[in-house]
């Protein structure tokens, strides 16, 4: 039984949304970064924020308008809990970078909650809670982040009414490169660069290849994969608020990779290879791109995580 | 070697396109119906159409406008032949069917070709000769049918330049029913009745979806495949040309149907099934509905046809 004063302290993944052609409904985890959160329980119901780290002081501090807040609080309100909790969330990564640094903050908020009362829910369940977080955070309630960073691996929202994410398989060989330029794109200033309504033909074109990488990661067609890594509806838009985009595209098929895109709504990009060598490579060259603008950045090279948040203490 | 006055009479079947989530992009092909083709070699270049039976006298005898005539012409001068050839068609399906009728006499017409030529050609470089023949009898160069027809199975086109088409694992269980009714709508009109653009948001629903019925015919998910047959993009305002449609639907779901929706560009509607028995009913179902308002129909039950167009004689 849980008692005040119980402590929990959780990691959960850093996420690419959107992976070129699954725009809002294709999702991974990487092994770095991530956010870190401690959780403690109290006599005192709710929760509250006691610290946030790394963030520069720009997050709320209020709990209704932080993500890992809302994802707890809505938690222990559905378990009916009797206790409350203070939390202190350890960024990793800014918010505005692209790496689903709300969904991170609150999967961890969430699992850390369920985990120290036990596990009364599974992971299905807790994601009403996420999306409920990324609607407070972000102002729309996108499951993609939160999906990936929960289950770990690579993962598809198939519907929103009812919720459904399916995982799919990930080929062995299958790396990832982000680099995180320090620049900010806001989610919602990203979302605002996008057309409501989009050619039919570009919808057609986008789908198939969207079941073109589903297809080549069920099979472990790497072939298939890369060709398929084409986004004909965000990153036209999107790619403008990147700069030097188009040479860190360049760069990942001049270095091997399969291919790459913006992470959610930038300004991190991704790629995909089937080396680490290469993974790493590509890494270094985006750097160097971004050095030459004056723009530092850090760059995360990983297999794709399949695990999910994990407590660590 | 060939010679003249040598015959071959072949079947390419119908097939049905689009298949709710996959506007453009969707195929499979079914048992019946499906159009035969009588070829003899000339000594005269080119390729004359001696007959059309079965289309009521609608389709036209110039070779130009006909798309079998059209797709064997440009496979003729493709392998440089010394002979022509003259063509009769039997039609088992009207044009404007939405069975892809025009796509199954030109399947037929280079298939017979290539096959009495000893079969200089694979099917996949025979494919943009059968591109040409739907542009030319349709007005627009779209691949759903004609590669359905072609390979046979359950096709995704992942992309147009450079064409690629993709075939998709069939469960074992799966049922095609498919009702004709008796009604005409034109492709050109039933592709004029759709916007040019759509919602963002329709256009991610309708790709999810397609993701997760390519995962259910991946991994033989029934329950998926059933939940991932909507179509956000056509059926909207294509099912305004179908007399019934809303009743033909719920007959699907009402008799143990996974979904269905328009074939093709209409009229004919499909529905899947995990069973012969429930095929049948939801065809004699359909047909009842049709009967009621004094439209006439023809059912067709079928597993997916795997194997594509075949020598009859």
């Amino acid at each position: 039984m849980v008692k005040i004063g119980d402590k929990i302290k959780v990691f959960a993944p850093a996420t690419v949304a959107n992976v070129a052609c699954g725009f809002d409904v294709l999702g991974f985890a990487i092994d770095q970064p991530g956010d870190e959160l401690d959780l403690e329980i109290t006599a005192e119901k709710g929760v509250r924020i006691k610290d946030i780290t790394g963030d520069g002081g720009v997050l709320p501090r209020e709990a209704e308008k932080n993500s890992a807040a809302v994802a707890i609080l809505e938690f222990l309100q559905h378990i009916n809990a009797d206790f409350g909790c203070d939390i202190v969330i350890h960024k990793k990564m800014p918010s505005g970078s692209g790496l689903g640094s709300s969904a991170a903050s609150a999967v961890a908020g969430v699992f850390a909650a369920n985990s120290i009362f036990g596990a009364p829910l599974s992971k299905e369940e807790l994601l009403p809670f996420l999306l409920s977080a990324e609607d407070a955070a972000c102002g729309s309630a996108i499951a993609d982040n939160v999906a990936a960073s929960l289950f770990g691996g690579f993962i598809l929202v198939r519907s929103y009414e009812p919720l459904e994410v399916i995982q799919l398989p990930i080929p062995e060989k299958l790396y990832a490169t982000v680099i995180f330029p320090h620049l900010t794109v806001l989610t919602k200033e990203a979302r605002e660069i996008l057309p409501k309504e989009i050619p039919l033909k570009d919808s057609l074109r986008q789908s198939a290849n969207l079941g073109g990488l589903i297809i080549g990661l069920q099979t472990s067609d790497y072939g298939l994969i890369s060709r398929s890594l084409k986004d004909y509806i965000a990153e036209p838009y999107r790619s403008k608020l990147i700069p030097g985009f188009d040479d860190l595209k360049k760069a990942i098929t001049a270095n091997g990779g399969l291919g790459g895109s913006i992470s959610g709504s930038g300004p991190s990009v991704f790629a995909l290879s089937t080396d680490k060598d290469i993974a790493l490579k590509i890494g270094e060259e985006m750097a160097k791109i971004m050095k030459a603008r004056n723009i530092d950045s850090d760059i995360y090279v990983s297999k794709v995580n399949t695990q999910g948040p994990k407590v660590i203490e």
